[in-house]
């Protein structure tokens, strides 16, 4: 397991009328990815950000070294994945009940120049990932449910974020291809660590980042990445 | 007829980077209304902006006297009409196909706090009027297909403008009350006047306005607001 | 028009632990159809009774001279049509915008053995009827939204009853069969001769009735139903 | 109004073990069109034939002289429209409810190179036209309900009939345009001439033709289509 | 395992016409659970009783002792679990397969004030129960599938008992909460020693409760019921 | 392992104008099975054929010994399970994704006269077979995504192979029933030993046999069917 841990900030909690100030405020304070949820009012009861809103954040993005990283809460799939791709995406990951044909499904973000990846809800068995390793380079594993607002971080996903980790694991073993493990949902500078130990590698956090400026900070986000990146260092 | 006529840009076509600083400009060159396009990917085949978008241009957009006027291409529509109320929005209108239950939709809007209204496609017929003209505030009349780039004005709607026209006209003789007539795409400063004298009286435009900035301009968009206010003015 | 009224007790109102007695009760209290309202969770916010309620209360229901009237709140309608006429409908109505094929539905409830009807939301306009008069026994117009509790008559109803009863009386005089004309939401012993005036013959009524026994009524509702029978004999 | 009268033998009712022979016969029999039914089990319960089909007969048809007149039963339909059009179909119909935008599917349809129609099941208004007429090459006018065996001409299609060619005899006056105004189901040589009164110009004929072969006919369908032809004349 | 066995009667099978008389007597003779079947026509091709009909028994079943047990056979599933929470049940149970969103459908069930549980088809894995065994307080498995008639106890029920007992008693080792196991389908006196042996504690009969009354018994089904705690009473 | 090899031509690649010779020839050739591929244009993007062109083959299929198996990408499946039964079908598979109730359409199949078998998509997870070998008389893995064209033999193809092998074997060690374990997409002469070694016993072919007609062949295909037999001897 490689040691790099990755913090991606999910910019559904960012100030909308200053999209762009926001994320090179918060990449600049020691974050790496921007995390991109997008929901369709179907697939979860809430309906968010589309390709037009990455397309405007795609260079600013890229500028300042960060990875646009497209959470897909839609369903069915197949149709916007080609938009994202356009519109800058770099990684872009779908639930495997969200479309028929997950294996084509994942062909085609490779195919459209992406990273491509799996999400798993609470629920969700991993057994998706039985036939398509090959086909992944992240797993997500939600730890709320997606699109509904006010929830914890669900103690069971430590025990499925470990049992991901295996078959990574023993995936990395068999070919040398890297697979990244992500967790989204209530995660903070006090449980991060724990989390990490469990196998996760890249660290979706929406609130606790956005929700905790410091105005004195150069970065507006300085100190809240620094305690994150702080409780990663004792893994 | 009530000879004001409101513009309304599309914020679809701003930059999403600084969408705060984009419709404070587009007000004060000389509009009215903030045009808000919602689409989920399934009523119309594109994903754009949500409550979460709304709320955070509600403050800015009251405070430089502007309407935010929400155009829900989504379907259904019941379950994301309170949460758009909540998010600011002033009027939310959306199309008779989408909602199994129209009378009840539109009830839905007006106790949510907002102004009514039903949109028409180029192509459905305008009956879905018989029995609500009590329930809707505004009707606007699609000039273009929603959510398909690349379309002109279709010239059809100049007759079916005549015809809502005949219809708010013969309401207003009856009751008094006023309702509003929108006409959303293609418009631009050549043809707007010719829309205007078919019975429009509020005009949306998105690339025609955020597609041809003024950088010398004090508020950006003041030359071309000023051209599509000249042209009505020969109405 | 046929000075008959119809009073059609909607028995989602009635005592669902002892539905036979209710029964009963209601029709010797001197109402004529029993009215049975099936919502299916889809078409409309809620689940009700299904044929198997129908069944159970068909015999007791006819013995008393009473019509089944079931109301299809679903879609799509054809699969369970012939399962109502199996468990002892008279008659079935259907919404014309939860069938793809409104002829061929219509034909399917008059081959299974029953009355058939088209129910109109109140925003639904009136032009469904257009090319299938000759395959309609009744027309039903809700005076509120389905599905939805806690509504009001709605006002435009009347002027929509009149259209109807227009088309039904110019129907009537080139081929001499009568269409009944239905009418419910809201129907009470205060409006329903307004309501007849307008040109409905039968009237659903729910709360109305089954929330007004008089415990000292030799069959608990005769009273209430008096009342409305006394209001309709005014028009 | 026009008195050419073509005649479109539906497929369906061929051999399909050898297509292309029957498609060859049945033109030069006398016959116009190649009528292509195209079911999916969802918008009708049925599935046929598809764009792999037609582009297998698309040669043989045309080098006979035949158009190829695809009509979509099918819901939605932008997706298989350009499948069709690069399979050769020369018109392609489809219902106005199985599109959510209209307009936009008639275009689609002109875009890729054919002729573009709407279809009315028996029940549906015409009123689908009221902005449509300038997109519309074709009105196809269901005489039974698409998808469903074993029905007879239904009667009220001979007052529809009257209806729409009223509609495009005014069109054709404001623009010297035709239109064509087809007709499908239960027509045969016994009813074709009163069909064709009620304004009808293009008839669909399935088991009427195909059903009817005289083997001793030098194209097999002769006689059958000698008799349609004759019933014509007299109109 | 904990030797309690309870009983379930359904009261599907009831007399609906006098359903408040048939609960009572049910209950008296001995069993335990009002099982209570939610058909939305959609989920299965029927439609039974909503939460109106679960309101209307809610005290005289719980006078006498009753639990209410509803299982859904409708998706989506999130919508009507509050009505029933409101409607008196107290334990909801559902498909894994019709709700998108698992684990927070359990959580809704426990937030409005009920016990929750997951229901397997015939067919469906056990795999869905690999990450919610905290939040799932009953397994239901399906002994035939839900929503046709006429079917048999399917016997591979009985090794998937065991496999669904074993995933039970590995989880009560481990934290010492107790998950009840229930089976649907084709249980009568003859095999239900049997399918307590593989596991169940907890016995769904509909017809064979209901079916088999003795009027000479003091609460009409205490033979039946007597004959199924003899079996039982064999483990 | 029974070393029956039986190799099925996929006729949506033969020639449609004349289907019934191309089965003749393509039997005589020393093909075993007409594979039948059924889409719906909504499971998988794309619209083929059905019931009628099975039944038109159906004769002529079985007079030269072929089996006949329909292949469904289509969802639901339970409607067109017995018109294919009727239509001539001897094996009918489905996916278990396009059905919500799978053990019951299972013995739909097999109560309409056929032999049943589940599909599984590249990505699908084997466990769907966990609860219903006893009803499943062939197994077919997709070795491409069903319904877009372009795409090769996917390697993973050959481990699920084994997984579904070991399935199999075990079962009939069990039982003495055999299984067939059929393999569809990108197999060809050179690959097809290598995918039998993996435990496929059927091996469906389009392109690679109609594509290869060889004009001196006395039933047109012999020579590339020989290839594959001689490939097959092999193993």
């Amino acid at each position: 397991m490689d040691k790099t841990f990755r913090i991606a900030p999910s910019i559904l909690s960012a100030n909308f009328a200053k999209l762009g100030e926001e994320i090179e405020n918060v990449i600049k304070s020691g974050t790496d990815i921007v995390h991109f949820d997008v929901m369709d009012n179907h697939y979860v009861p809430n309906l968010t950000i589309g390709p037009l809103v990455c397309d405007a954040i795609r260079d600013l993005s890229h500028n300042v070294g960060a990875l646009i990283d497209v959470h897909l809460m839609v369903k069915p799939v197949d149709r916007i994945i080609p938009d994202f791709a356009k519109a800058g995406a770099d990684i872009i990951t779908f639930h495997p009940e969200a479309s028929d044909h997950i294996d084509r499904s994942l062909a085609l973000v490779r195919d459209s120049g992406c990273k491509s990846g799996l999400v798993f809800n609470p629920a969700t068995p991993l057994h998706y990932l039985d036939h398509v390793m090959d086909k992944v380079d992240m797993i997500l594993l939600m730890s709320v449910n997606p699109g509904f607002g006010g929830q914890k971080f669900i103690p069971e996903t430590l025990n499925k974020l470990k049992a991901a980790r295996a078959r990574i694991d023993a995936y990395y073993e068999k070919t040398g291809r890297q697979i990244w493990l992500e967790v989204d949902g209530g995660v903070n500078a006090n449980n991060i660590a724990e989390i990490a130990k469990a196998g996760a590698d890249t660290f979706v956090a929406g609130s606790a980042i956005f929700g905790s400026p410091n105005e004195s900070d150069a970065n507006r986000y300085d100190t809240v990445v620094a305690a994150m990146r702080a409780s990663l260092a004792t893994v």
